[in-house]
């Protein structure tokens, strides 16, 4: 292959090596970006002409020769070279072909050390709002579903023992709450992204009259970077986006954990649907979560991609390195991930079938309405770390006769403390626990009809 | 050790394994928390004689024990127990033995696990606080710094080959844009974080009248929190944190990085004063500029607290997990090392002394001025691509004949391209390299002078 | 503080800034290391005596006043000092304050980077015997629960779906089997690390004539360091002690997350004894399984210590740099964490109690023979993949008419089959399906016996 | 898309939602398992002869069966299906399309659980094999280079200062020794891994009377797994590669740092071929050292692959869990990585070219001989810490004087010390400091000479 079709071959005496070609070339992966290079492109070229760095007939013929590569791309008739290295020089040397030398110009006073900063913002601005969409898809997905349930009893857990009776709806609740949590942060980060660093060329600005306020009103960036090295060296808004993306995956996994759980034969909470699990080549009664399960899986990649983009760049003096080229993979991989698992989960979590017999089953079991007759005790008097002694001396003989609270007489009760009466049996139900915990944030049934409202609120 | 000093010994027939004590305690680590472990409980008892579930007497006896508490902690008497497991249960024990029966009723209404998360918040939007402020002296003194070099030329490298040439100034501003983001990034950790758990009790909420806005308010928090299993579970803010400050680290690595290139005999770009630097044992002529060094290194365990932090959480089912004790360490190493790594930062930082002779005479070589030859080429008529060819084979000629290009003559500039005349040296000076890159973001000394006028006010 | 406490004073013209002093010191955790860093410079002392560069007597007090210092600090009475920066120069300065200049000429030939470099290796061979004595106490223990349940039948679990029964002294190997691979693991790394760095000093060699083999011989080291730069930079036996401990520790995560699923009310397989449970301030009935719990949560923070370190590395150029002082954090507590895991899980695995009737009772529900029932018509004729869609809608139709396998008759059993007869009832049993799996490797209690003898050989 | 084509349609009453089917798929990147998946059916299937399951006409159908399907997909005719899940399902339907309802007994005794696991080992056993002999050329080719320059002299550095003259070779060995640990653990890793799991079916063994040592034969594998349930969910074989992959690459990321900064016109010790470096597109002059920056880059990938895998890993109870199938992507990309940059590496180190003139200047500054000084003032007698304090003495006063040690007058020396006479200028010259530096593992020429000599025997 021939330096001639390199951008910068003048220079060098010697063609590159076949297989350092192939080991530095970016193109099997960056052509994705094409949308987003053209669209830079053509800001380019409109700047260029409007400063008069281009003549308006040039400005016609690049942005003419761009939208014909565009559609190229896009019909699957482009030949993608790796020789060109990379989505930039494939378009602009493709442009060159099909416009002759104007071609040339499109390059001028800038560098791929800006126009790939520039190409990586857009794409990940897209991407973000396709994300934003989903998750509030999802989030409405969550609300509906709890209001369904906003008197459903299942058990509480903590250390995955039965604590105290929750509602199903008021479960779902704390999800919403994560998922919104992530929503703010992905906003915060497009927020952040969105700075335009074209103009910084290769890493000191340009000697040619650019107006980069007018480039970034054309690709709606909020602002124009500040400084043009670390326009050209800043990856912070990708490493940003992967731990937003880390910590939403992370929220996925905690709900699958718990989704796998439900769907256990011991727990036996929920059911899904036929269509989202899958079977075994060998057991052939098997029923698989598999998409759960594969969601709390794939948690982990976005967390080694992560990883790789703080080591990578922890290292690096200014300005750009070749090592930068290394952040694209984990990017888009971190990308692709959360939006198909969010498309899964967009279609899983309406087909939940809860089971609310097992789940109030669950619920009567395991002692959880204990601290309500601590509660109990207090109310009559006992300092609550006194009460909570003498329930767990309740529970203690409970274990031993092999009965839950609510099955031990009253005598049995009295002989931990003479001060309860009969009245204690009404805190001991599930529904009188549950009913008991009315306040903001908490569990009872109308706290949780009050937070599905505010949720929606704040869906709007 | 007696069960009987557990806060949770009722229903236990055999005291905890000595061995098991230890390691489940986390009191060692724990401990530091305690002001805010108090701060929490002044306004929970307040609360609490607020809505009648304490007497006033009630109150002001635990606010006393609790005030007491402080200063025994404060200076150094209190005696922590590793049979009382963690800060909350020594300082309630404490309570209980210096105000008697009274203090038992401190716990009513609330749990560890909301307990915790409460104090965790209150504790990391101290640091947070300290934090930006320190990293609001750092952004100073690097404005200082870069306001006395605005003219001060070394060469910009990409690839660590020297590129083009900046000002020593333009380049401290780009460590300026870095910084500020992480800024930007803490704000907004500091804003979501700043939501109260408590009330939330053990996962359910509680069945006393609470009133949390109260409670909210007493401690500075702008918000309660919507959901009580979300609540105790959530550990987003910490992990966020750590995020936060894992790009922060890495900024300064990056910086670090430089510096230790910039002090080494090859780069001589910079000098530090001795009382950054240490020695050697063994070799006695040795200058090392330990404390960038460090700061590279101590930016891989942010990193490593990070991981640790995503991997404990994901695979947990709701609500509150043991695990999740494991989130404090992490925490308090990635904020204790930031701290430090900033105060070290603001004293190194303005006694950076650079070589101004040696910047220049590095810019001056490496033919930094390549880019403005081909730029000259483009004005007169040269498509880019063209010119960029054209100065590539210009430059083989010069390195063949061992010159940097201001060193060729005109007749040897013009086989290369018949269009050069001799204004071309005017833009092969560093001067005129430097001082034509004059637009937004780039590195001109008048383009400079702006950047810090306007970071002196984004500073205010 | 005084430069002239410093090993390298000499050249400074300033005196340490006092919170640099603090940032770089490394006193504060590398003290743990001084029964090596003694224990080696008696073996450089003694080896310098043999090649002449000390008389006997001054070797001999360099002996006496190393042995006084052992002591000193082994009785608390030792005062370490942050301005004499590390564990070395604390006690190399106390010993010239003890015997006076000649302590001064035990630094010779060697240099704080070689020396530092053996004392971890030291330090990090003793942890690692210490440990493969507790794996092998924990593989021992495994195993004797492993032979009191060779015929306890329970299910097993693929997807957290009931699959197949197997026998719990099966699944107990399987949880040898790991182990035993991070036994063989840690020994190879024993293996590597156990080379002598002593003697490179600060990276090139020294001008003394230094008997290598006779230091290493002394202190048990099989082999000396090939090429000094190698030897002083070179932190790859941490990293691979990190990576070993990681996957342990990922292992016991495994194993804990189980016991914690079987303490669940929903599975009831295992009870724990009190002592490793801990309850809750607030829910007097909660008996936690705190000690897996918390292993899950520490095999996180072994998993960040390995990111800590190879990030760390990744970007040094050789040889020393003080980046590496962030070695020793990272490998203590890795080393910390797994020492006290495998105490913990030594005092559990013995004390877990199986709830043999619960776990036999989850093995017959869930369909766990309709393998044996497809391997039954594979016997009688039929290819297997169409005994499985076979057994599939023979499950379908148990599910509709709620009955396990071995509840329906004959005749539905025919409707899907009729090549099947009675005899099929005896492959639907429990004990039938475990006891045909009967080949090395597999559940059948026959080679559950067999394995067991053949682990205590491995252990021997 | 029918269920019909499922391995496990029978239970189900719905078909598999497209999305879903697309999410869980694994076909798009298991398919390179294929040579591996086919060469493990073929021993499966002679095994099954060989016991009698399969008649010879049936196992010989079979075989001819999956031949014909290896060079379909070796030709590029294979048709690949999403809804056939996976490279086993792909190829098994396929199978039965060509031979028929033989096809279906093909999984008679086996479940994807073993398969897939047999599979991996398999696959990663030859890509092993492949990366040892690339990292023996490589080993050699180092020791070609050092060979060449055992009398090269350049100045050793410890935190990039210039510490002590050394050989280039000496410094190129200590590259050897990095190398030649990572092929140790290489080894043991495949040593590890090269165990058989077919046979462990789903978890639990199959009540086929299977011969799993002629199949462990056939395949090559030393042994056969010992339990089971371990051998369907132990990915252990995964991480450890992966451990392994990323301390080689941490390896060759700090050559890789060190190459790119001997290339920086600053230190000019190395130039590298025009084929191994690439330009700029902006800047004509620019040779970039992109292949050790992209090494250096590519190291963090893999670290985030051994992350990805410990976390994937840590939170799952037993046995096959779908979360596994995220194991294969982070491994493939390591083997991928590792093997690619060996290959480019390969290329690389024979065509470094040293500028052997630059070496020895930077080698002539830096002081780098004042150990050698030190040392010569405890040959005549002054303690070595005393020493050191002379010569830094000395070197704070040649830094005022602008003079390298070598430059001073005995005069001058003689000031510091009385006992310094002429011949200590023959210990301050770089051949005499090399020289002397004469043991085992040091870096004097005839040192390195005989290191040479014993890393060709160690290749051997």
């Amino acid at each position: 292959m021939s330096q001639d079709s390199k951008a910068w071959g003048g220079r060098f005496l010697e063609a590159t090596d076949a297989f350092v070609e192939a080991y530095t070339a970016s193109v099997a992966f960056d052509q994705r970006l094409y949308p987003f290079d053209i669209q830079g492109s053509i800001a380019h070229a409109n700047m260029l002409a409007s400063v008069g760095v281009l003549s308006d007939d040039e400005r016609n013929r690049i942005l003419s020769g761009l939208t014909r590569i565009h559609k190229e791309i896009a019909d699957g008739e482009f030949v993608w070279a790796v020789s060109r290295e990379d989505v930039h020089m494939n378009i602009e040397s493709r442009l060159v072909e099909i416009i002759g030398d104007t071609g040339k110009k499109l390059h001028t006073g800038r560098s791929r050390n800006d126009q790939v900063a520039t190409d990586m913002r857009l794409y990940l601005r897209h991407e973000i709002d396709v994300l934003l969409a989903l998750e509030r898809d999802l989030a409405l997905a969550i609300v509906e579903l709890a209001g369904r349930h906003t008197h459903t009893i299942m058990p509480g857990f903590t250390h995955l023992q039965a604590a105290q009776p929750i509602t199903f709806g008021h479960h779902l609740l704390s999800w919403f709450e994560m998922l919104n949590r992530d929503r703010d942060r992905l906003e915060d980060c497009r927020r952040r992204l969105n700075v335009l660093p074209l103009g910084s060329a290769a890493l000191a600005g340009t000697t040619f009259p650019v107006d980069r306020s007018m480039v970034a009103e054309e690709l709606g960036f909020a602002a124009v970077s500040e400084n043009s090295l670390d326009a050209v060296s800043d990856r912070d808004f990708i490493i940003e986006f992967c731990a937003v993306a880390s910590m939403t995956m992370s929220h996925f996994s905690r709900w699958s954990e718990e989704m796998v759980l439900w769907m256990s034969q011991q727990f036996s909470f929920i059911d899904l649907p036929d269509r989202f699990c899958t079977g075994s080549s060998i057991m052939p009664q098997k029923k698989n979560p598999d998409v759960p399960e594969l969601i709390r899986g794939k948690s982990a990649r976005v967390t080694g991609s992560l990883v790789s983009l703080l080591t990578l760049m922890k290292g690096q003096p200014l300005a750009y390195n070749k090592d930068n080229q290394e952040d694209k993979e984990p990017l888009f991989d971190a990308v692709d991930t959360l939006r198909d698992t969010l498309t899964a989960l967009n279609g899983l979590i309406p087909a939940i079938e809860p089971n609310v017999a097992n789940m109030r089953q669950a619920a009567s079991t395991g002692f959880t309405t204990a601290t309500d007759l601590a509660d109990y005790l207090v109310r009559v008097g006992i300092p609550f770390r006194d009460a909570h002694e003498v329930v767990g001396l309740t529970v203690a003989h409970a274990i031993k006769e092999n009965k839950q609270l609510d099955e031990l007489s009253l005598e049995e009760l009295q002989q931990f403390c003479q001060l309860i009466d009969k009245s204690v049996f009404d805190v001991l139900t599930l529904e009188g626990s549950v009913a008991a915990r009315n306040h903001f944030g908490a569990t009872s049934p109308t706290q949780v009809e009050a937070a599905i409202a505010r949720a929606r609120q704040r869906l709007d």
